[in-house]
């Protein structure tokens, strides 16, 4: 994060947010804005479309400096551009939000602070922009010290399962209920929902595990943190960034996420591992930091099935697993956090 | 690396060495240069000491004009320093050696480029500054896909417990004995020995499995990459980078590295773990990019053991394990090798 020319640790975004949609034409492009406002619509004031860009989010329409006008402190690059670049028809409504007193955020591979008219007006106006992809935080190695506090970690059969939205699912859940609980994002479509986190795929590998040690820290001994997962660990990419990140959340409890009708690892040639074995694999990772770890639920994740095939897969993996077993965005997470409870 | 001002790919060091041992007065101190001595004698015409250092490797000692007249290519810094910074006493020296043709290559956290007498006098002498914990070396994620040729993998109950001195004793015997094998480094030093690799432990996370998989390319059928391994899957801090390692470096074959008289993971409060959990979990681990992963020998440390415990551990080791057991410093890797030629 850059606050003008000075480079300073990692912090929180700052609530409300404008959310600049660019000229997308297609919701796809727009997802990670549609997902800070599917979870964190009291921070989304508005939105912003230039040019040809037409998606709608169903927020008012600003420019900068209505939103500015109405409190907004962030506007939240909430679109993606082929490349990860940021393109520079977007750069003078980028520094205008500066110019109105905005700061800037981002999940693009390239660096808000790399383009020069925006590292300028940054510094011009005072405003912070905030590369959540990149972090200039120091991690530390990982200790394997127990922390206070309890966690929960979404783990999966695979990368792109649901395990963010699993996590954000049952923070909404947990909180609805009163209880202390908070959503650890480590992805940067997560930490732009979040606000704050680490996109652990991003850190120096040797840092895996105290990253993750760093984005839990010790807390009070009923507050939960909800840890968003990342990759698998039968993914023959990124199974090293999912175990360092096991090893340093030491969770409590895991909830698997799984898509049942998926039969091939994403991008590889590889089989999705049995479900059992997966569950076994990622609760044998995670004692090595917490001797208590456990599965406490399956998150299926059926959006490209239907009808009585959804029922099927659920009663069919609570019979084989002895867990309870939902998707959370089509039926919530309750299943889940009920079992969480009851045996906590 | 650095040519004078252009950033290049990651390439070799090119020898012979000229090996600069500093201001040293402990050979401790000089690790990374008696041990590219000890391993690649045939590489190394020189030692250069300065000031108050006595360090002696039994080197002629040279100037960096009369290393280069006999055909030294590149000054190997092989001295640690407190921090890991170059002290400005040595500047002048190393400016010396590129004065006199020499490239420089170094391990220490400090980039060399990042010295700016040495940057300008690398690009006034057209010569390359080598800074191999640091790569510019951009890798892709992995793909899991089968490579030809071998590889045997070392790995390990704890860190620092002979991976690379393993796998550097295995590659002299397969050598010796006709065979054709190369040693793959993953470290600073074993990269100073070889002349080439990755520091996997300095390489994003994303790209940790995808970096080991850059490092041993496809090769001959009848070849044998010898993987320097890195950490533990059973240290809470580095097992992410050793299981991104282990899928990366698809072994045929892993021999595991045991001290048997520790009984706690280095610098954290963890035991460690019995030796048969340790290979099943490596060649578990192994299996998900190779199903055809094996252990072929037990590696053990005996530098701190003396007299009839040795044999009693090896006896213990290899009843236990049903695998060949030795200390290939004290006695040679050739149990290993032997048990791996006649069942491979």
């Amino acid at each position: 994060m850059d606050t003008g020319a000075v480079v300073q640790d990692f912090a929180s975004l700052s609530p409300p947010y404008l959310l600049f949609l660019g000229d997308a034409t297609l919701l796809a492009a727009a997802k990670t804005a549609a997902g800070v406002h599917q979870w964190r619509p009291e921070h989304c004031l508005g939105q912003l479309r230039i040019n040809e860009g037409n998606v709608d989010l169903g927020l008012p329409d600003m420019t900068p400096a209505q939103a500015s006008a109405r409190g907004a402190k962030t506007m939240v690059l909430g679109v993606a551009n082929p490349g990860g670049v940021i393109p520079e028809s977007w750069v003078p409504t980028l520094v205008e939000a500066l110019a109105n007193g905005l700061d800037l955020a981002s999940g693009a591979h390239q660096k808000l602070s790399s383009v020069p008219p925006l590292k300028a007006a940054a510094v011009q106006f005072g405003r912070r922009l905030f590369d959540v992809r990149h972090t200039d935080q120091v991690f530390e190695t990982g200790t394997g010290v127990k922390r206070t506090g309890r966690r929960l970690l979404t783990v999966g059969s695979d990368c792109v399962v649901g395990k963010k939205y699993t996590a954000l699912a049952i923070e909404r859940v947990m909180r609805a209920r009163g209880l202390n609980a908070d959503f650890r994002a480590t992805g940067q479509t997560g930490i732009l929902i979040a606000g704050r986190g680490v996109a652990i795929d991003a850190v120096v590998s040797d840092f895996i595990a105290g990253a993750a040690e760093w984005l839990s820290p010790d807390n009070d001994a009923d507050h939960w943190d909800i840890i968003e997962g990342q990759g698998s660990l039968f993914h023959p990419a990124y199974a090293g960034v999912t175990l360092g990140l096991i090893h340093g959340s030491q969770p409590d409890a895991l909830v698997v996420c799984h898509e049942p009708i998926r039969d091939r690892i994403l991008s590889v040639d590889y089989p999705t591992p049995p479900l059992l074995d997966c569950i076994a694999a990622n609760v044998a990772a995670a004692r090595l930091t917490n001797p208590n770890a456990r599965a406490v639920g399956v998150s299926i994740n059926t959006s490209r099935m239907e009808g009585a095939a959804i029922e099927r897969a659920m009663d069919q993996i609570e019979r084989e697993t002895g867990l309870p077993c939902t998707d959370p965005i089509r039926h919530g997470p309750d299943r889940i956090v009920d079992y969480l409870l009851a045996t906590s």
